[in-house]
């Protein structure tokens, strides 16, 4: 697979060199090139949805399920959202040159800490081509150069995405090579890129667990994975009821199939009574399958039975497991003994229990009084996102420009030298 | 080895159990276990030399090198000046409960991202035995739990060294489990606990490049390296001639050994010929080898050759490689092509040269008319250091207390859902 190799380093090459002069560009000269970009998206909408009718039709022939084939599926209001995407990036502040911190300490050196682009980023994805679109944009905003690789069902969307952003983004004068499309759908290319430490400074995998262990298994270049979400709302004894009965009921179903959906629902044994019957028939208004433990099942014995397994299960569907807890303590407790760090809530009116919750709980995002869907990039307010990290180094929670950044101290001196 | 494997796994759960507590001591209660430790070191200096006496008996025989056997000897002063790292770590702000942001987004959400602890560290180092203070010091102020596996040559130091500061921590209030010791020295245990991500939650190793490659390669825990350091001065041809001997000299001989010595001096071709013949003089005076490329022989005929490999090469002793460059591009383009993105410098009165080696050298510290020994985490003014990454992740540059932590989002509502 030499040939692979070599246009792997060639590409990774070129996305270097690219780096240094993206990390010189003016904040009005990126934004430019985004919204020369997102211009040139709505101008050639009916080309992409020719393109992009290719892959849906293979799609199809392949029997790719229903939800895939959603996802891959661009319509005129699809592509409207991305370029308004990039808009949204080029109207964020832009980081790069920020200084962080600022101090003369005693050895008489003026320290600066300024945040800078991380150089060349590779991103390595699955089936839906608006993380083209949304990885370019907040690579580009954060100075860096990106080497995309998209799954082999979108290849031709991605092949018409890519085509029209960088000769848009050329002409408003991107750096030859700063947004790079790998042309090839062979697994060897994954494996040679993730492997290229002295030239690509990160890889973001974004799809299955499996294809994200096997390149955190495998690669040198630092990883930076949207990880699972087992997420879990406890429903504290002092809950005001209607709102514990929407957010408990929007967190499970308005989407069940993303990472942030709730998967178990805790509720406080004395609210329990009064609230189960009532929660449970609207899931099964919803179509929720619910399982339940020994004591929501003394409740509602209409629910099914849940076992060890389900509290560590991410079912990605509408089935939902509950459990009874009898304090605070007990939910906190099997929230950081189950969760997977993603993103957690508590229903209160109790502000000490709310404090407590808030502070216990291990992991990205834990949410007062909201669902659990809402830890989102752009209903943060970031733009887009480029993921969500369940891990703690470098990022954690949604990941937006700044995660895409690192620093660098800048030290002045009069001749200082160590005694 | 299923025992090893046991006993790692033991202490790591013990670990992850006093780090939730850790995460909700105050700053007062920290600063007093830092004192406590530090007052203890103070009080057992004679127990301290008596036991390191032991593991340098023990090094002689085996026949250490004298440089090891220096970095592993305590003395009086030496204690004293971990004790007094400690203080200087209580000095230091708390990160932990900090806020990084706070923000109200369009979706009514109020967004605060605050500061928390990593939760469990593994710290793995070779023979300098005030490393184990350093470590438990910096992890203890963010919060962390940490378990340290120092080298076998230091076991007795160590030993002694962790007893004292324990038993003082559990005096002043340290939860069970917070700073451990791993007793074995065998290999298998770090093989171990490098797997151990669902309790771990980073590794710094420390010491060798070969041991820190094969953590890189075998842990699944994340891992931030101390890294190498080939590390360059520039002496431009508007430098301080007087300021640019004094730099380069200290950059290569005030300590040749460590990460942030000079390796490569790169001097302005307009400048070379009045400079090198008397800044050669000196580094013959220091016992410093010096290999010049062509045009340096051709000002100071004295020089031996400097080859091809000499630009790569760390040599962390009196060896120094001297290049003549035509220009500041050329200057910068060397340094990004063969240096390690630790530490460099420039000797420059020009400004606009300044600004632009700064802006456009791509690595952790960037010094202007100062040396390169001076990017240290005390004399940045840190109180302690863990070491220096030259990674781009997470944290680049002297690591101190607030590189040992990591955010988590805390979001309020009122009743919000995704719609």
């Amino acid at each position: 697979m030499e040939d692979i190799k070599q246009s792997v380093v060639r590409q990774a090459m070129a996305a270097k060199t690219a780096s240094r002069k993206l990390a010189l560009l003016s904040t009005e000269q990126k934004n430019a090139i985004l919204l020369a970009m997102a211009d040139a998206l709505d101008a050639q909408k009916e080309n992409i949805i020719f393109h992009n009718e290719i892959d849906v039709d293979a799609a199809k022939e392949t029997g790719l399920a229903a939800a895939l084939i959603d996802r891959l599926t661009l319509t005129e209001r699809r592509i409207s959202e991305m370029a308004q995407g990039l808009r949204a990036v080029a109207a964020q502040a832009d980081p790069i040159g920020g200084i962080v911190e600022d101090w003369t300490p005693p050895s008489g050196i003026h320290i600066t800490q300024v945040r800078v682009p991380l150089g060349v980023i590779a991103m390595i994805y699955e089936s839906r081509p608006n993380v083209t679109v949304d990885a370019a944009g907040l690579c580009l905003k954060a100075g860096n150069a990106v080497i995309l690789r998209g799954g082999s069902e979108a290849i031709n969307s991605n092949h018409m995405l890519i085509k029209i952003i960088t000769v848009a983004a050329a002409a408003a004068g991107l750096p030859d090579g700063a947004i790079q499309f790998m042309e090839t759908t062979d697994r060897q290319a994954v494996a040679e890129i993730i492997k290229l430490d002295q030239l690509i400074d990160l890889v973001i995998p974004r799809g299955g667990e499996e294809m994200i262990r096997d390149i955190r298994q495998n690669a040198t270049v630092p990883v930076l994975a949207h990880g699972k979400g087992l997420c879990h709302t406890y429903i504290d004894k002092a809950a005001d009821a209607a709102m514990a009965k929407k957010i408990a009921v929007n967190a499970k179903c308005q989407r069940p199939g993303v990472c942030n959906a709730m998967e178990t629902l805790l509720v406080h044994a004395d609210i329990a009574p009064r609230l189960l019957p009532e929660l449970f028939d609207l899931y099964v208004q919803a179509g929720v399958e619910v399982r339940g433990d020994k004591s929501a099942r003394a409740i509602v014995p209409a629910m099914k039975e849940a076992t060890e397994v389900d509290w560590s299960t991410e079912y990605l569907e509408l089935i939902l497991s509950i459990k009874i807890v009898a304090s605070l303590d007990d939910a906190i407790h099997h929230i950081n003994r189950h969760g997977s760090g993603h993103s957690e809530a508590i229903i209160t009116g109790d502000s000490e229990a709310a404090r407590r919750f808030l502070s216990e709980v291990d992991a990205a995002a834990i949410f007062h009084n909201a669902s659990t869907r809402m830890h989102d990039g752009s209903v943060f307010g970031l733009g887009a996102e480029i993921g969500i990290s369940t891990q703690k180094l470098h990022a954690r929670g949604t990941m937006g420009v700044k995660e895409l950044t690192t620093t660098k101290y800048l030290v002045y001196g009069t001749g200082n030298i160590r005694e």
